[in-house]
């Protein structure tokens, strides 16, 4: 399983900020949660100080390390968000803001499989399953077509990466919103491990050389495809 | 100048129809103007109506065979827009229906020079000058990556009509809204004639190939880019 977020959060053009929206919950050998967030900060801030808050309770219904299943996992991150919702809601209303904070949760508990959710606003959750093989919250729509070209359920890890940081590139040249530093986590099924996480900084050497490297393939790749149509223009 | 245009409008999806975007107006060696529409199809058929009504009314503020300048005939765009808004806004509220209809105008009347124009639901307009060679309306996010990496202001008439091709294509892939057939438009500056138009059906064989061939290509270019980064997973 690959994770990918970037941390460049904005409240209008001159409130721009670097906030980590990727965050791990584990028990090594036992349980091993990532949780990506979007949309409001102060939403998602609450949900994930929520989590943290439930932990340790015990409540398999409140804490994500007696969750029996990542079915149960997900549903503790839907009731966070619901209470929240429950008590800033109202509040958002009344200043036409509306309520947006969804997640993406991947983990695995020990017994069960690698799992992967997306967690609506309202709470509610689909599991990516059959040919829906990623999830993607957030500003979209840029780099979903790059991810449609090359994911299959064969993907390399590498590959799954790579093709995640390129449409990170993708959606970072088309809008402002989204910047770095990337993070960026692959997680190897049933090793019940954080894996493998990094920090990708704007001047790291690999994300450069995709960044670059993506613009001339790609220009490349323009040029080679299709004979001339032999309209006469 | 390139324009083009898809046909899909939905009204949900088991109401999915096909029609034209894309109208052109012209009085050959004099003025040539075509208008895209995105938006509300009872609102952009609503403008380009009054805009059929108010030609040959020798009113310069309305007629578009009438307009002493390209940006008199973006302005008789937006007064139409408006017109209609004064008409239908309020009923639209009252059934929660947004109003949205936006355009792109793109044209040259003689003496003039070739001018694009994008005019916004509330009828005000911006031009392309400097560095913003295009404009995209309506479903835009999905197909911006490929323009923003491929098109220059020294691009050639038909890579830029290929490039607006393989913009749709990614956008059909990744969203129902947008569908064949693709009309497409190319007008050579000065000429002042419609100078070539086609209608591409799903079963184009340039479409086609551009479609089947854009996926191998971009594939192998994302085989190319990036050395291993020599992450241990």
């Amino acid at each position: 399983m690959v994770l990918a977020s970037d941390s460049r959060t904005n409240a209008g053009i001159d409130r721009v900020s670097t906030f980590r929206k990727m965050f791990t919950f584990e028990r090594p050998g036992e349980r091993f949660f990532t949780l990506l967030t979007a949309g409001n900060l102060s939403l998602t801030q609450g949900v994930i100080s929520l989590i943290g808050e439930w932990l340790e309770t015990d409540d398999p219904e409140k804490d994500l390390y007696a969750a029996t299943s990542m079915f149960n996992a997900a549903r503790i991150i839907g009731r966070a968000l619901r209470e929240v919702h429950k008590v800033d809601s109202g509040y958002l209303q009344q200043h036409d803001i509306d309520f947006s904070a969804s997640f993406v949760l991947g983990g695995q508990v020990r017994g069960g499989k690698l799992r992967l959710f997306q967690i609506y606003d309202a709470g509610n959750f689909i599991e990516a399953m059959g040919d829906t093989i990623y999830f993607q919250i957030g500003e979209v729509k840029y780099g979903k077509p790059i991810l449609d070209r090359v994911l299959r359920r064969e993907t390399s890890l590498k590959d799954a990466a790579k093709c995640a940081l390129i449409s990170f590139d993708s959606t970072m040249r088309s809008n402002v919103s989204v910047g770095p530093p990337i993070d960026l986590m692959i997680y190897r099924r049933d090793t019940l491990n954080r894996a493998f996480t990094i920090r990708l900084e704007e001047d790291n050497p690999y994300l450069q050389e995709l960044r670059e490297g993506w613009g001339t393939a790609l220009l490349n790749a323009f040029h080679t495809v299709g004979h001339d149509p032999g309209w006469v223009l």
